[in-house]
């Protein structure tokens, strides 16, 4: 088992040293230029910032338009889910991994209506699935440990995991894809992922804990019993970020960990869905402070630790339809708008070529 | 003249009375239909109540996939621009015509971003265009005279400009676009906006001027003061929706007036842009109040007009970008969010079909 993992160790601390800072010179380019396209200075609003920072990534200006894009959901299931966390039966998490595979779940739809491709990770799902085109398996195990009764991962384990999640995001972007973006599936996992926000936040379990897929107020302020309470229970602490992440995460959180490192040392955006990977996101980047300049917040979710956790990492959200559902659907719909910045820098005229005069104090 | 008057009038009423309410058996079909749907109810926010205003719409549950798109962009110019209301001279009207011919505006790049068409219509440029693919002219004048000395337009030619707007949404709809897209472009063209805005909902110009394409504090201070003027001179009230529409608004807003009613006569939703457009819903709702019910709110404007204008009309703008460039731009950027609601209704399957549980208490 040690072998074993000083090697989980190595592939991540291999990923971690190879996120580079964003490139500088492609954001000044990309600045400068913004100033001579054929529109009213700081027109396009967020649009504007958001295409410096793909430059920055992609390190050149103009930035290729994003595309193609990649969507992987990284299912698992909770053993919190006993503690009546969830209004849905734990047998939906592989009854919705069907769904997807099956091409009718909302984030297939979405992922048709954006051009992206859909990609299951099932990291830990309770019920048995089997390998097939849609549908990677990756158990590390059939559902995490009750995060009240004590860890929900061991060390190991959540490593694993961060692995799963390095290994898609190298697949997915070996394979061409300029665009991650996240998705997750797992019945109770917004608890986890409240959690983590409390956890490396230092925020109380009521600020950030929501409704998930649809609790009730009685439900809701158990749940944040529960997550207080283990929280308390771990020790917890966002200087220990895996030991954090094992105590009070999930499987999907834990790759999601993974998937966000390892795209960020591929130079390649991604954008980030709800609650679930703004809480990775918060551990990928206690573990790499780097990371963050590779995200994109795709849309302000309805729960409130996605907007809390969007907050520390100095996200601001794309969208903000009072989404509620996961599976990656937020972000996927903000994919047009991530390319759209990109076409703006490399697309539009600029004054001196199109010939059009500029404003008087100008 | 009485005759040409009298024609023009009877193809505004005959548009109007075409106006028929939405299907309402459509838009219940698609609320049950809705909460069958693999997802959590409500989780995918206002996308659910915009698949259902589609459903009304186009009089069917499933709805279409609003596909193919077209954005029709309307240019004018207008006499006020001498009254220092803009920093850009008056000539980028006809320059833009040209750089959106070119495919080198934004509009254009957002536009091939979202698989869409562009239509410019020269309703009014002062200076010289030719037609073109891509082109319709279709000029009333060269120019509205300057509304602060008297009425912009003469009824005659607004009724006229109208009329042009009804025709582009015909040839649009005929040539079996499914969704529309309001585009506008016009040196000052924000200061009749917000003078419509400001008739048509009562309140003082202060509250409903923006900055355009980038007055200063001295240059919007003007503008409010040539818009409470001209607004004083005109008496223009709501109740004489055209006389009001000649004397305060531009050919872009008459034609984008005419635009939406012709796209609700033939039960085909609009996505509006900004203040230039919202103005525009104003004017049209005046004439026909249920043309309403057709138009989707694309984006929040950086312009205070089109927020009081939509909250006036209804609607809630689906993207928040501060945006404040026109062209059709930030309606573009909303739809693939209104074609992935008509996709959620169409493509996800029923928790019956996929063997999906349902949650407990529901």
């Amino acid at each position: 088992m040690t072998a074993r993992r000083a090697g989980l160790e190595w592939a991540l601390a291999t990923t971690i040293a190879a996120v580079d800072p964003v490139d500088a010179a492609a954001v000044e380019a990309a600045r400068t230029r913004q100033e001579t396209l054929t529109k009213p200075r700081g027109s396009m609003g967020v649009l504007e910032e958001l295409g410096h920072r793909l430059c920055g990534s992609y390190g050149v200006c103009p930035p290729p338009v994003p595309e193609p894009v990649a969507v992987a959901v990284f299912a698992g299931d909770h053993g919190v889910h006993a503690q009546g966390v969830s209004p849905w039966p734990q047998e939906v998490t592989v009854q919705m991994v069907a769904n997807i595979i099956g091409g009718g779940a909302v984030i297939n739809a979405l992922a048709r209506q954006v051009g992206a491709s859909v990609t299951v990770v099932d990291v830990g799902v309770a019920g048995g699935t089997t390998e097939q085109p849609g549908l990677l398996v990756r158990k590390v195990r059939r559902c995490t440990a009750d995060l009240t009764l004590g860890p929900a991962m061991t060390v190991d384990d959540a490593t694993a995991a961060v692995e799963v999640g390095i290994e898609v995001a190298n697949l997915l972007v070996g394979q061409g894809n300029r665009l991650l973006v996240t998705g997750d599936l797992g019945i109770a996992n917004t608890t986890p992922a409240a959690a983590l926000v409390a956890v490396f936040t230092g925020r109380d379990a009521a600020e950030v804990t929501g409704r998930g897929a649809g609790s009730d107020d009685a439900m809701l302020a158990h749940k944040v019993e529960v997550i207080r309470g283990a929280i308390r229970r771990s020790g917890a602490t966002a200087d220990r970020p895996l030991e954090a992440l094992a105590a009070v995460g999930g499987f999907e959180h834990a790759a999601l960990v993974g998937f966000l490192l390892a795209a960020a040392s591929r130079r390649t955006p991604v954008v980030l869905d709800g609650v679930i990977a703004c809480s990775a996101a918060l551990v990928a980047r206690a573990l790499c402070p780097g990371v963050t300049a590779y995200l994109v917040a795709g849309h302000r979710s309805r729960e409130s630790g996605a907007s809390v956790a969007m907050q520390a990492l100095g996200l601001e959200p794309l969208l903000d339809l009072g989404l509620r559902l996961g599976e990656g659907t937020g972000a996927a719909l903000a994919v047009p708008l991530v390319q759209a910045a990109a076409r703006l820098l490399r697309e539009v005229a600029t004054f001196g070529s199109a010939g059009v005069s500029g404003a008087s104090g100008t």
